[in-house]
């Protein structure tokens, strides 16, 4: 039914000091798979979080931003199967339970405990099983098992996503591992975006919120699968500190540059497989958009045509259907002129000036278009404003997996 | 492959006095079919308009707002099978070209005359089909013909939508007929909405565009199939003024009660054919929010809702999936608060509160999911903004329709 572009396989993560993790099968709502994972962290460990944007947000989510405000974390507790979201009161005791539990069970303060749950919207958690689970995890805590406790996050992902990265800040080597979830669909929920990300870097909360960000701006908030946004979207960051690099102040420091950008590439990794994951997908899109007004406009204009069903359904297609692309150019709602406004396809410039390139061969795009990582590139003409959006073709796939399945 | 809900027939509509009709098969783009149309006006009729917002807008939406200024129409050109968007400067010339036979034709005013065109983007248009069908169709313009005027601007639209009604000003009665096209696919293009409206009350043509602008705003611009704005979109309002009625000069005079409600609902009837004709459709899904902050909010909250890919689909496989709804209502931007949200569908009380409602019975939403025609109702709780949006499902005939056919 599901046909995956390019099914990555998990990387090969080391241990990261200062970080311990355990999974186990709590029968929340899958059978015999892990679905609850717990992390404990050193004393003195910083934390940083981006959440959803959501009105209509999660009670973890709520949770997760009061904690936040300490900038410190002990603990972080996940699980799939129910996304303990649009459940009132009984949706917030359940999270205070969890962390109640999950500091009784390794001696930690209870308000530096995050919590994350996707699954489900609507139905109580069974908050029972994940009670009594907590002192199994505790007991069983290691500094491996990050393909184990992704997979535990999963819900009908069809691969597990983790991403890692060697840095340096000074001349000390620090260590950047990260898993995530999303975007499956096995029951009457949405396609939530999970993601964890952890160092043994020594960086304070504030500069850590900062820097991650900044990674976000560049890997989460520009990718798309169907322009749902999830009530449960949460990305941590947590830096244990164990690495004995200089102190690190501001976000321009010198000694930052390389931690920085890889950071960044272990988001962008996380990002890019949660595309390449996308319901329905069987290709993976990246979208440029340059000579908009400026960088925001950009980004407007490739979520446009990013999140287009016209647009994704030609390329699931393979077909060379570029007035799609000029449709969702104009209906932006950013500053355009059509008779600017340039298309390339791959390598072939199909449209320049407001119409159709002169020599055009749409036989050299179809050629693209069978390839599974499609490139569409626009140049507004008006401006340098530039962004790049990843997303995936609109498929049969997408309906069987979202309307089929329990009719 | 194509299910609609409803197919509705076209009504029958008398004439108009002030309006005469005429269509050919011009061999645009296909064959056997009529594509090509011509109406013609009386001298004093007055016009009004309302176009998409792209900034890519097509040649004939161009010239038909720069005609509009004058506020009179001698003419109205409309073709199927080629959308002349995108064409540059090609576009513009063949406009005029058109306008230009339209009134040495029938011996009007180039200026007068209103082009519309629908179909793929990007390609020049057989500008020497249309020149040449024009005198034959000035030579065949008659008062009824209003369903072969309303079948020649068709591309896969599967059925032919008009609609009319009878209405009074003082005591003169007034006729209103109607006809629009939207939403198929046949060859790359897109779902352009076109839609004629003619009456024979006597309105000055500030009046009238007022008048266009209010029933738009309640009928047009509160339909959604696929949230994605063609470059083609155009609504235009004929006013012959034949019939005898007082003189109207401001929208709250009296004597346009009737008429404005007459007019609205034959705006809303060819919008809502539209919907039912939407492209894989096979639900009609009525989406009412109330309590909203303005009733700018609630249309947004409503729109998000009715564009959401995961209620689409949830709709098409009949699953009383509530929890998307929350997470469209959440992602729409506009102030929601979770604990006050009630959600409806059919007439049953799904979520009250921020929570599931005690007692909620699936069994009897997943009867009304059944039905062809579905109601979503949502109380945001916090104010007293309310509006209502029509939209269809997404189904795998929606991704035929837009993926298949040229792969």
């Amino acid at each position: 039914m599901k046909k995956s572009p390019v099914a990555s396989r998990f990387p090969d993560l080391g241990a990261i000091s200062g970080v311990k993790l355990a999974s186990i099968a709590a029968g929340i709502k899958y059978q015999n798979r892990s679905d609850l994972m717990l992390a404990r962290f050193c004393p003195g460990t910083t934390v940083a979080g981006v959440f959803t944007r959501s009105s209509t947000a999660s009670a973890p989510v709520l949770l997760c931003r009061d904690h936040l405000r300490r900038g410190e974390a002990d603990a972080l507790i996940v699980n799939a199967g129910n996304a303990n979201a649009f459940t009132g009161k009984t949706g917030r005791l359940h999270c205070q339970k969890t962390c109640g539990a999950v500091a009784a069970a390794i001696n930690c303060d209870a308000d530096k405990v995050f919590v994350a749950s996707t699954g489900v919207i609507g139905e109580p958690l069974k908050i029972e099983r994940i009670v009594d689970s907590i002192p199994v995890l505790a007991g069983s805590l290691n500094a491996a098992g990050w393909e184990d406790a992704a997979r535990s996050i999963m819900t009908t992902d069809t691969f597990c996503k983790g991403a890692g990265a060697q840095s340096k800040i000074a001349d000390t080597a620090v260590t950047i591992n990260g898993f995530a979830k999303g975007s499956g669909m096995i029951e009457p929920d949405m396609a939530t975006l999970l993601a964890f990300v952890f160092t043994d870097a020594n960086i304070p909360s504030r500069l850590l919120q900062e820097l991650l960000v900044e990674s976000n701006a560049q890997s989460f908030h520009v990718i798309t699968v169907d322009s749902d946004t999830s009530t449960s979207d949460t990305c941590l960051l947590f830096a244990t500190g164990r690495a004995e690099h200089p102190a690190v102040n501001h976000i321009d420091d010198e000694l930052l540059v390389d931690f920085r950008h890889s950071l960044q590439a272990v988001m962008l990794d996380l990002a890019k497989q949660v595309i390449r994951d996308g319901e329905g997908a069987t290709k993976f899109i990246q979208v440029s958009v340059g000579g908009a007004e400026h960088n925001r406009a950009a980004r407007v204009i490739a979520k446009s045509i990013a999140n287009s069903p016209l647009v994704k359904t030609a390329i699931a297609g393979e077909d060379a259907n570029w007035g799609r692309i000029v449709m969702a150019v104009g209906k932006s709602g950013e500053q355009a002129d059509r008779d600017k406004l340039s298309i390339t396809i791959g390598d072939v410039l199909i449209a320049k000036h407001g119409q159709a390139a002169d020599g055009y061969d749409e036989s050299q795009v179809a050629r693209h278009l069978q390839r599974h990582e499609i490139r569409v590139a626009v140049d507004v003409g008006i401006g340098h404003g530039a962004a790049t959006v990843w997303t995936c073709d609109l498929t049969h796939g997408y309906i069987t997996i979202n309307a089929d399945y329990r009719s």
